[in-house]
């Protein structure tokens, strides 16, 4: 287990990283096949979490009807939330493709349960939210290894989570942490598509790392990496 | 950005999966190179985000000050904590070793901020955690990246957020994400610490995957699926 990796073991893991993209509008009805869906999903089961709480469950969803009703709240949400942006921003806001809800074969509710393996879980008492940060870690071991398997996915946070809970029939308990529509694509994007419409940059490496303490940007203990940072190499 | 994966490409990607650990006890002082640092770093700015909101920053800290008042922080969280569960169970978590703050050479607080390219973030209206989450993901990607470089990773939750934000200089409105602790190692572990202590034992597949609703752990629409996660494949 503490072999290193090969230059091509490294390639394939980075080329993973760097070509996921959270896909809405390039969905085709091919089928997943069902080997492929369960290495996904053994993935995201070997995420970390704390205290080995593993408080994740997946549930797997096809059924026409719920994807409709999910597809409403959808709708319903994304009109909703519209109401907050101020134009020119809101129209292209509306314009945007934010879900592939129906044309995508699979979708796929993550959802956390605090009440596996408690009350008392390891390194959970300080900070009760690790268990909802493990779900997430999941959820990016999916997302990647759907990516390794040339399966698109796409999260939809625009939607409710109370009518997630009922038509999913969660107990009162359960958390649902992500809605996921997963399918081969057509393409995956060169960049993220919020960047290519020029709603957000990208903002730079150097811009998100700080030194010793918060805002801290430049020390001299960290002279060196700062300036590779600041070279902004793309790694890709 | 569209072609397959080959064979050593996925099996790079999937070494990473299974192999990772939550690392404590097996840091080696050996510095990390600047370079490794920052393609760990930038894999992190890559992962998803809301609304491409890119809401995390990583703060890396070396100074030893630092990390004595953060592993103080760590002692008495652990020692409140023990008070929360039974013996003979009490003196057996008393007996893990939980962090490797000062054996590492790098610790890094990843931080969310949720003020970032806001107040209006496509996708974080209707849920609001959905900021948190996307740190997550970054802190994922962070992990699998750097046991890609052969760097050991402890995520440390046993500690008090108050005392991370006071000693970091965070403001009011950024939440401490992670603390996690980086460097290289003599080894990284065959399984989990905590199953291996016999603590808790890795659910089965089967045990956390279900169909079209909560619970629902058979359906005829995913009976092939269900066939194959039941035979519980290592595909690692």
């Amino acid at each position: 287990m503490t072999e290193d990796f090969t230059e091509s073991e490294k390639n394939g893991f980075y080329k993973a990283i760097y070509s996921r993209r959270d896909v809405r509008s390039h969905f085709v009805s091919k089928a997943i096949e069902d080997e492929k869906l369960s290495k996904i999903l053994n993935a995201a089961h070997h995420a970390p979490s704390v205290g080995f709480s593993q408080p994740w469950n997946f549930i797997l969803i096809k059924n026409s009807e719920t994807k409709k009703k999910i597809k409403e709240s959808f709708e319903k949400e994304k009109d909703r939330s519209s109401q907050l942006v101020e134009e020119p921003k809101k129209s292209k806001y509306l314009s945007f493709k934010l879900e592939g809800i129906l044309e995508s074969p699979v979708n796929l509710c993550v959802t956390y349960d605090p009440s596996k393996f408690g009350p008392f879980v390891i390194g959970r008492s300080s900070i009760p939210e690790a268990g909802l940060y493990s779900v997430c870690c999941a959820i990016q071991n999916l997302w990647l290894a759907a990516r390794t398997e040339g399966i698109g996915l796409g999260w939809v946070s625009i939607l409710s989570n109370d009518t997630l809970k009922d038509v999913l029939e969660l107990p009162e308990h359960v958390v649902p942490v992500a809605y996921l529509c997963l399918g081969y694509v057509d393409e995956f994007a060169e960049k993220p598509d919020l960047e290519t419409a020029g709603w957000l940059p990208r903002l730079e490496l150097k811009d998100v790392v700080y030194f010793e303490k918060w805002n801290e940007q430049k020390n001299s203990d960290w002279d060196n990496i700062s300036k590779l940072i600041k070279e902004n190499l793309d790694y890709a």
